[in-house]
């Protein structure tokens, strides 16, 4: 099965909004097995919307748009449909009844905007939206499929679940595509490409080696499309032989990042954060993974000296002879977490984030780290110089890696002390 | 000016990785008034490459592309860009030059595939990138423009900085697009319609309001294009009056959130956080938007009950008689983290963020929260109920707001205590 992705919004072309939907969807799809051929993004306008539909029909044998079915004015995507599928915009009493439910106790509120998302084209099959008012619809064309929902993000999720992904199981049975991940840390992309030259000239046509590099890792993804889905295994296990001595990790989805907290949850040790540079982003991106309760006691955010002083027990002297950013403090910050917090091992990040704030021997992007453990504490330094945002997520990223390092470290040595 | 982006690379269309290019570049190009028309994004592939190059110029001034520039044999774009504009691929010495100074101070680590990098397309002006090894590339071609910038998002930015908007400005004067927003709080979409409805009536065919409803608000954007854009002030103002007796900020950005924060580090008091459900969320938004330290003392992440009990000096009693995720222990932590770190005001949340922990009598997406300042401590309780990140997105930025709230009522009234 081949898809399109068609997001509708001048908020996006605006660049007000970050489009969601289309990578939800795109994953969605590649765990269906689907090969998702193209997205795009158009305009609230007729003549827009109506080109890109034309254009998927010839490339895909299933199109999903999202966005475009609110009941204001500028929402455009139902009259655009009714006019493409040459029907017209009718009263849908079931999607009306589900409207009456989800106002029943809300009674007075349902006015005539309301009451206008049970208007629908005539030859859709609604899909019901237990997220909001506007239903998704199916529509069957020429042995082709355009599936239209919500462009709000959770109402998207909801209905692909709910109703989208089970009804393209069902209809699209063969599987297309597959692949496998493996992340290699700290060796430079064009130094993993040399190592895999010769491997790269073995490949089939079906079966194709990606490069992701990002700051401190790359990701190696192998792709297998069509009847070469069977062999992904025999070359993905190839692959792995070609980077021994490398440090990699496999990983059967695409996010390393989610792999690194994966690891850390599934560690068995309690784990406490004191952030300066990083201001809380390792305790967010510890806490959105479910569970994270079961071994994160918590953190303590010193964005100001007094709290580093009064709550983690940083040297007022250190502070002073060494300033904020410095090993000696990046180590009393660990330290001081980890005990007051009674946890097992301790991060800590100072750093200077920017834009503001460098100087000649600490120019923005200088991070100093640190895990305290029950085996003493490791400290590092980094340099990032990028944007501010980027200097915060990378920093933290590091940070979890050294403190996952050092977990796994310590269970592989006696203990010293 | 009409701009189209093309982001390419599997990745995006496995749905592995989220395309936040094609958001920087649009957003970069609506502040220069030129509008973009579509975004797309397709494989590394040279046919789908090739049709939406075609497809583009048949509707764009100037077209942007992001990706495919690496040594590896997985990125096209140089290739398949000489193909297209019939020339060769030869090594550009100012490229070469550049990457020497790049390497300069490591020794042996510039391989063949680093070299490659000078490889381009005869026909293109190099753009230089001082963040990685892959230039930028600017083809004119039939009095339109194509430029062509690494994937790395980092990448992208500073050469769009750096190199491409400078250009695009002294080429394309004419203003085409300008847009003002405003936000309504806590008022249903459809019944701001209704009362919007005689306004919009009277808009010009060049002039057009669009709804965004999030959760909690609705930002409304009125966008005037070609010569209707020195009516935009008129039509703008004219709005605001319909909009008398609803609550609503107006603001020029699109982006509420970074809105609230604006407005928070404007307001000139000092503030702290202490956190439970939102697990530093709240503190890594603040954080983010750049001069925090001048009034972000740092917060609490109380994840485990322990951490409530001794470092914020939640009452053990009440924690065993009133559970966790309480009022009293959401006022509790908020007073306890205010005192703890001498801030004028501060924040706190405890909920169930799911997807487990949710209890008939608390289900999942219930969240307590509290704001503790110099006239008292106000309480409020949120059921959101959707998947864990959302729960604690939401959760966050109502907390931001609830504290926002209370400082500029309190501005507005005599100390009571």
């Amino acid at each position: 099965m081949k898809a399109i992705i068609i997001t509708i919004g001048d908020e996006i072309l605006l660049g007000q909004i970050l489009d969601t939907n289309s990578r939800f969807i795109a994953r969605e799809l590649t765990k269906l097995g689907a090969e998702t051929v193209e997205m795009r993004s158009v305009a609230d306008d007729r003549n827009a919307i109506v080109r890109a539909l034309n254009d998927a029909f010839l490339h895909a044998d299933v199109v999903l748009m999202t966005g475009g079915l609110g009941p204001t004015k500028d929402d455009l995507t139902k009259k655009v449909l009714a006019e493409y599928f040459d029907c017209k915009l009718v009263e849908n009493q079931a999607v009306y009844h589900w409207l009456t439910e989800m106002f029943a106790d809300i009674p007075g509120r349902m006015n005539k905007y309301n009451v206008s998302q049970a208007l629908l084209p005539e030859k859709c099959t609604p899909l019901r939206n237990l997220k909001g008012t506007a239903s998704g619809m199916w529509f069957e064309h020429k042995k082709r499929v355009l599936i239209s929902l919500p462009g709000v993000p959770f109402e998207t999720e909801y209905l692909m679940h709910a109703e989208v992904l089970p009804r393209l199981k069902e209809k699209y049975t063969g599987l297309l595509l597959r692949f496998k991940m493996v992340t290699v840390f700290d060796v430079p992309e064009s130094e993993i490409a040399l190592k895999l030259a010769n491997f790269e000239e073995t490949l089939p046509e079906n079966i194709h080696l990606a490069y992701l590099p990002s700051e401190g890792y790359v990701r190696l993804r192998l792709t297998a499309k069509g009847t070469a889905v069977e062999q992904l295994e025999n070359y993905f296990d190839a692959l792995l032989k070609e980077l021994y001595g490398l440090p990699y990790q496999p990983s059967t989805e695409g996010d390393s990042r989610e792999d690194l907290l994966r690891r850390l949850k599934q560690a068995g040790v309690t784990v406490a954060t004191a952030e300066s540079c990083t201001g809380g982003t390792i305790a967010h991106m510890i806490t959105l993974i479910p569970g994270a309760s079961a071994y994160f006691m918590g953190g303590v955010v010193a964005y100001s000296n007094e709290v580093k002083k009064n709550v983690l027990g940083v040297s007022a002297a250190d502070l002073e002879k060494y300033g904020a950013v410095s090993e000696v403090v990046a180590r009393q910050m660990a330290e001081g977490v980890r005990q007051k917090l009674g946890a097992q091992y301790a991060v800590s990040t100072t750093g200077i984030a920017g834009p503001d704030g460098g100087t000649k021997e600490k120019p923005v992007g200088t991070v100093w780290m640190a895990v305290a453990g029950p085996h003493g504490t490791v400290t590092e330094k980094m340099l990032i110089s990028h944007t501010r945002e980027r200097n915060i997520g990378r920093g933290s990223v590091h940070a979890i890696q050294l403190l996952l390092t050092q977990i796994e470290k310590d269970r592989t040595q006696p203990e010293t002390h």
